[in-house]
């Protein structure tokens, strides 16, 4: 059998002498999902040239048998930390390795007082996420169905916002619609920020209610078959004075900026360079507080952050967010992003949805 | 100033001195929010006897200011973990608190890098979630009206269920039922498993129908105003074969007899074997594949753990969820599960849903 996953754990495989290990402990769960299918929440992956190996509790055994076939599936004895431990330490394994951002230091000292000293354990960073990176075809096609998903979503949305409607009823409405849309829900908790409350990037829906000459943002992504979307649309409510059509339109052309930098080979530094300059040219750099994308996928941060000091180049089939925004205290805040897939020769923007300012 | 943060940093400064250190870092958000109100996503709470810092990226300093007052918020320079370290090196605090079971390898390594060696790191688990254990009267008053809340949500969902209508559209509709309550989201990722699906006691909603003869699980939480609640229903389409009923009786009479023996000063370990007692007198203990119960708040999982091995005694204030329940692979589940808040001289279930059998 030559299924994507076997071709995925064969990757794997062949990274192991670089890391100078012979067995990977995987203890994220899109990692699993990724490497087998498997979408339960607990548990520990172990793959070595002899096969792979999950340990989980009592409750994943006949869902883990379902959506593993061929995967050796044990259920642990006590702690699932302790029982790893006593795995690795029984395999005769020798050199296994962990990301150490994955894996919290009580857990590690369970592994290595289960494991005993003939274990070495090794640190390495992003061996999965390394090749999560690089999308391929079908995880393209899905990513292309979540991200047109959220385009539809947030235009659903901007149709609901009326004088008087509350945050977290625009909320609610945007989760729904998502569903019904097929999604298996949002891709992170979704934010709608009326008037000042825009100026916060990570705004919660609350019980404030929209009134007119207020910017709106609305940042929502959807999962969509395990692949999320990530979209940013800011509308005015009310004719825009002439300063918020001005910074809208830095903020539209410094994503544009982005955009065109964003080509296979480019620094993601440059990307994100290529946005504050733009903002730079307005005035307005020191009001981008955040960087401006990152990797999206299986989960909705993932490797390359497109962000200052990152030296690392894109290649053919990362799929980024480029969302610059600019953010005032007390008045509110404009943020406009989109999923951009690279490919060896064009740059394909994954959402459908008008960047324009429209103003309600 | 005398409010109930105040309170509860002063509850948490007295724990010092038996963990022997002199300050503490906090990496986790619901404790974030328990010590201070911050809702954000990113940072570090670092108290002391000489007040408590935050120190946050860009995008969360209007926030930090605005939810936090009477904390100093500093903005990192470069990562998190680096800048932590350093302010501690500058604050010159020799003993620092870090909770190992919620701070990575990773982390350890750059705040130790960053620290210095006069900083001495101190594993010390658990000592804001040792607080939040004994819930205080506005918070469960507030646990009150999330398990009221959840409760509401599930009879609206069985009123959904006919033959015919796919998992995920009774998911979408219990989280929006939710939020037109005014939750602010789900506790957890709802579980709408329907037949055979229902023995996965984790399951995630699908496109499967409902058809005639089937069981339910509904498994569902609220989280309203930051406190989370957690409830499950089983019911039969259909009249329920003698055997399903015989099951269902066990499983009714085994979260009574768990109910029961939850009060202040029992071991949780005891609460637990209530439960397994009542179903192995039906010779189903052996499908009794998770543990009874665990506590709840903030988060949907908290200590106490009413499970196996637990030797901790319930003490007033604590929350719990009592839930046991039986899976056939290829056949179905039954899980019944109520919330329940142990006070000095009585229990309080806060559930008020019927948790009856119910035949549709």
């Amino acid at each position: 059998m030559k299924t994507p996953l076997h071709k995925r754990r064969r990757n794997l495989l062949a990274s192991f002498s670089e890391a100078n290990i012979d067995v990977l402990l995987i203890t994220s769960p899109p990692n699993w999902y990724y490497l087998t299918r498997f979408t339960g929440e607990s548990g520990a992956l172990i793959v070595s040239r002899h096969g792979a190996t999950f340990i989980t509790d009592g409750r994943f055994i006949v869902q883990g048998r379902a959506e593993m076939p061929g995967i050796r599936i044990l259920q642990q004895k006590g702690s699932l930390w302790g029982s790893v431990g006593q795995f690795l330490k029984d395999s005769r394994h020798r050199r296994v390795g962990f990301d150490p951002a994955q894996v919290t230091v009580a857990q590690l000292g369970s592994l290595r007082k289960a494991s005993g000293s003939s274990v070495k354990w090794v640190a390495t960073v992003g061996r999965v996420e390394c090749l999560r990176m690089r999308k391929d075809a079908a995880e393209l096609a899905q990513m292309r169905r979540a991200a047109i998903l959220a385009g539809e979503v947030v235009q659903t949305a901007i149709g609901m916002l009326k004088p008087g409607i509350r945050e977290f009823e625009v909320g609610a409405e945007i989760e729904y619609q998502m569903r019904k849309l097929g999604a298996s829900g949002p891709a992170f908790e979704t934010i709608v920020a009326f008037g000042e409350r825009a100026a916060l990037p990570h705004a919660r829906p609350t019980a404030k209610r929209l009134r007119k000459n207020e910017l709106v943002v609305l940042d929502l992504g959807a999962i969509l078959a395990h692949y999320c979307s990530d979209i940013t649309r800011t509308v005015y409510v009310g004719r825009a004075p002439k300063r918020i059509r001005i910074w809208y339109q830095a903020v539209l052309e410094a994503q544009g900026a982005a955009i065109a930098a964003a080509k296979s080979g480019a620094a993601c530094l440059d990307v994100d360079a290529a946005a504050r300059q733009v903002l730079a040219g307005y005035r307005l750099d020191h009001l981008f507080v955040h960087s401006t994308g990152h990797g999206l996928g299986l989960e909705v941060h993932e490797d390359p952050r497109v962000a200052r000091g990152q030296k690392q180049s894109l290649e053919p089939g990362n799929v980024i967010t480029i969302e610059p925004g600019v953010y005032w205290a007390g008045i509110g805040g404009i943020r406009i992003e989109d999923d951009v897939a690279i490919h060896a020769d064009r740059t394909e923007v994954l959402t459908r949805a008008p960047r324009d300012l429209i103003e309600l």
